[in-house]
């Protein structure tokens, strides 16, 4: 097990090279995009969905790696070869949600750095996001497998569903009655949907069974919701790694997991505290403290951890119907290390 | 021929209907997606690109269609299925184009209705031109031909040269050195390049020889050239079915044929008058007039139809390869219409 951090970092290269790559290939590019373009995929992120699509696609029969000393990079991205454009794909796709949601959310810094909007200017930032997804399709049509059309159908169902995940979102900004259901049914569409589409693309390029497909289709959406719920604790639990305010969502009255499953449970006069966030109009930051008071007294915090370990559970059980493999472990590995990330 | 008229009618609404599908099939779509997506279909437009497709499908073979009386419209559409999914495509992520370039260029109307970042916000029509451009993957998707991912390369390279394309457009605001051949390379990604793509895949869908496939990505190659010069022309030329204000290029200061032709050749002191437009700091309405009586003095109106002449002429003579039918002669009459466009 203990060599899975190191595995995971090869793989974080493997993708930021092959990133660096789509950038520079084929005909002379604008220089008005060259440049966003390098400054996104040099922005750090931990590219956890395209190699969550490398480790799918060993954990159904596609050819393995192990990263061992001596062994060529090249070699490496040979064994790799049917999956590598597919996982670029992924995350230049969600780069493109990123640098989209980044302007509607008017945000002004993401990984500690300016966003594109900030740094250049809306209209680079809208069109940054468009040739994005452009190079996300470019790079998945490079695959070689006769299951291409079938990687292409799910990815862009996904591209749907996050087009549809934020529009729910900002939906859900102006309204007061959103439900811890609706809330759930929006960042699965909105988050955890690419997540799903990762694994399920990886497992079509190891020319998985339907079996197998489904199985990691079914880790990704639970893994996927982990995620998205952890995002949310880490809000108020994070430290600065993370790269923005602790506290951040409450300031701006986002709606979160948190949020939402107090209102359930809360009495009539702690409501009226946190129906001031559910307006959207934000709290000043000593507020803050009396909605954590609030969140505490109920336990939510304690009830976010217990559903992130279910649902890592869920994912774990998920993979029940695959075959045995390294790659399986390190799935595993994956939900340990989403459960105890602080960043 | 005088069918033809009648003929590109019956096409356009069969492409009206096909988007009112796209919109309203499957999941049940954000309320506040579901609103722009009807309000951009429903705005008219002239569907050339899906048409050239439908026709371009049917002059290599593809089944054909006459629209003749008491045909019903499924049995039409049947004949057509082979390639109206990838027509929808082409028109959906022209509509996408129209609605983010709305936003970069400020554009408050098209087609004599607000844009959708007037009518509801930029972040709305952020989020609908990601739609849209989903929305067409997804429907090119639909294609059962076995040219499928064929269908997709050139697609995709058809998106990435539009973005790149937009993105030399907005550089060239900020250059008073523009040269002609620059612009003319611009505007064929931009604009030029979709309309290529259209009769392309319209060719693939028909199942059409490399012969043919060349054939008919060099007449839209031409007819799109023809079609940017006379858009340029109509700014001075057009009347207001154009749905914009006459003369708009030169208030805005933006760059076009005529602009660019006229300083090839024009005298200093003209020349003057003509850089304060590639300045882009826009001109008064007064002012215009002078700058169209340089275009008379140089004859560069007249030099402006003569290449779009020329254009449809070299777009006629493409098409010599491809065996006689009636979809080619329609092919032909399309340019000549175009030619004789007064909006």
């Amino acid at each position: 097990m203990r060599d899975f951090p190191f595995e995971y970092l090869q793989y974080k290269e493997l993708i930021d090279r092959g990133l660096r790559k789509l950038v520079d290939e084929g005909d002379r590019k604008p220089r008005s995009l060259l440049g966003p373009l390098r400054y996104v995929f040099s922005g750090g992120g931990k590219r956890i969905r395209p190699i969550l699509l490398l480790i799918a696609y060993q954990a159904v029969g596609g050819k393995s790696v192990r990263f061992k000393k001596g062994e060529s990079r090249r070699h490496t991205e040979r064994r790799l070869s049917r999956a590598l454009d597919a996982a670029l794909a992924v995350e230049a796709l969600h780069n493109f949600t990123l640098v989209h949601d980044d302007i509607m959310d008017n945000a002004s810094s993401r990984r500690g750095r300016a966003t594109v909007h900030m740094m250049w200017d809306e209209n680079t930032a809208i069109l940054l996001g468009d040739e994005l997804i452009a190079l996300a399709y470019h790079s998945l049509l490079k695959e070689k497998s006769p299951r291409l059309s079938e990687m292409l159908q799910v990815f862009t169902e996904g591209v749907l569903d996050v087009c549809e995940g934020q529009a729910f979102d900002k939906e859900f900004q102006f309204r007061i009655d959103v439900t811890l259901g609706e809330y759930l049914k929006m960042i699965e569409k909105k988050t955890g949907r690419m997540v799903a589409v990762a694994l399920e693309i990886g497992a079509i390029a190891g020319n998985g069974t339907s079996t197998d497909v489904d199985a990691l289709r079914s880790y990704g959406f639970h893994l996927g919701r982990a995620f998205q719920i952890q995002d949310d604790l880490l809000d108020l639990t994070g430290d600065n790694r993370l790269g923005k305010k602790i506290g951040g969502d409450l300031i701006e009255g986002k709606k979160t997991y948190l949020l939402l499953k107090v209102l359930q449970v809360a009495r009539e006069d702690d409501r009226r505290t946190l129906e001031q966030v559910m307006r959207g109009r934000g709290l000043r930051v000593r507020e803050i403290d009396e909605v954590r008071k609030i969140y505490e007294k109920y336990g939510v915090v304690e009830s976010a951890r217990k559903e992130i370990r279910k649902n890592i559970m869920k994912a774990r059980r998920a993979l029940k119907p695959v075959g045995p493999s390294r790659a399986k472990e390190m799935l595993s590995w994956v939900g340990e290390m989403l459960q105890d990330r602080r960043f």
